[in-house]
């Protein structure tokens, strides 16, 4: 029946805009692995990681929302559903609490932003070639670290 | 070829969570025929107009994204992609800045906050069954009042 | 003693950039009355009507804030403690947030969503020379509307 | 003259709110030191760090504005000027963006979320105390480590 209720699983996704064409390999693979585990993605629709992930989402027959820093940007050309807003580099903080889970993607200090603020609102976040932290008492975050698009996007599914 | 590139076309969709039986049906006719023209629609997520959009998109097999006020609450049954935030009230800014168009339907304070708010941003607002306001030199507000869910995505589809 | 505890009560003051000569007058009598009264007044921190408040508040030897919608952007010369954010017209969200009661200045449609979020989020709304409004039913806003800078303040001070 | 034109600069401090006694301490001669500078303070306005900044300033007689997470929450008894917001645990992206140069003191995700915001748009942030990271190349932050309250303000004032 086309109107049964059913609310997709969201998986937030955040990645720096200057990846490595290996780091665009891979987040790219979360992005299409996510989508054929009908996951729908959120990111910040704009290049890098994002165009990366979206890209893979598109290549699944996925649904990727890019949240904007400006209405006025332009989205990469993979996102499904381009979000515009006018917060700019606090986009970071709708992103961080869109997901059930959210997976950390590279370096770049909104990635960072991204992870503090997840872990900030009790999210579990998945980390792929990313930003290693101490507080001060030499306590490391409680990220959960992977080395492959299958494992980040298997733990995702595993907390969903 | 799957992974063409093509963002969906948004419409903002912002209405009281306490509408009457006619106002519901009004606005699951509009998510209905947005989607019917391949239009993702964005609005809060919850209940009332909100979830008679919902309705009305998913009927028509098309995508509604639902901006939350918080990651904690449950969104309506028929939103295809809920986004937490802990933004509150103060999601109202960002539905406002989503769409390229935005629909007001009925009353209520958030629904006049957000046609203040995408004037603001200079969208193109259009109006069923809701609002009417002049500033203090008795101008009226900019908005394109409509009578019917037809004419409101007609008006709507003809600024995108 | 100097660090006896006391936070100070905050108003919030929205309004048009493009004041009239009158209006501008007014606006800034109401910062001086607040300031005289002690109140903290919250406001866009920009030109126009946000100036002749902070002209007000500075000349009774006050204390303004200036929500700015950019930390790039130069606020007006009379602000106290100008606090930079990247929400642009989102900032009304914090501005309409901010005080125990919001008093709106005057047109403009960030002064009609601030009414309006203000409304949505249960404050007391004075207004002075500013937007009438009236739901599909033909209910009218319940702001308090004043005519003169005295009534403004001495409405607002009663609710605080 | 009395109205003359004058900005107060902006420091934005950023900390946990469950210090140990040693970092309470600190806190709050980083506000008393700051507020002596003639430097309006903007923090979370709530307890731990926050709390002693803000005790800090007004031993000083200085101004302390605090953001904090909902217009329900009440601030601590030494912030000056309380500022509700909707905005949660995304306010910090407002208390990042708010001070010319941001001061962070503690561990804490909200503070890691902080100096990440604060860094992504080009701030200033001395690190007191608080988070080491690292990117996947193993770069340090940007962050100019201090050991006392005092070079914390001094390098603070540097930059102002």
């Amino acid at each position: 029946m086309a109107n049964e209720a059913k609310n997709k699983k969201v998986v937030a996704v955040m990645g720096t805009s200057t990846p490595s064409r290996e780091l665009f390999d891979m987040a790219r693979e979360v992005g299409f692995l996510l989508a054929k585990n009908d996951i729908a993605v959120v990111c910040g629709g704009m290049g890098g990681v994002m165009e990366a992930v979206c890209l893979g989402v598109s290549s699944a027959g996925g649904i990727s929302v890019g949240i904007l820093p400006s209405f006025r940007d332009d989205p990469n050309p993979y996102v499904t559903i381009p979000i515009g807003t006018t917060f700019g580099e606090a986009r970071n903080a709708i992103i961080a609490a869109a997901g059930g889970v959210a997976i950390a993607i590279g370096g770049g200090f909104g990635t960072l932003s991204e992870i503090g603020l997840a872990l900030r609102m009790g999210k579990t976040v998945i980390g792929l070639h990313t930003w290693q932290a101490f507080d001060p008492e030499g306590m490391s975050l409680p990220v959960i670290y992977v080395k492959s698009p299958e494992d980040a996007v298997g733990r995702a599914l595993s907390f969903l």
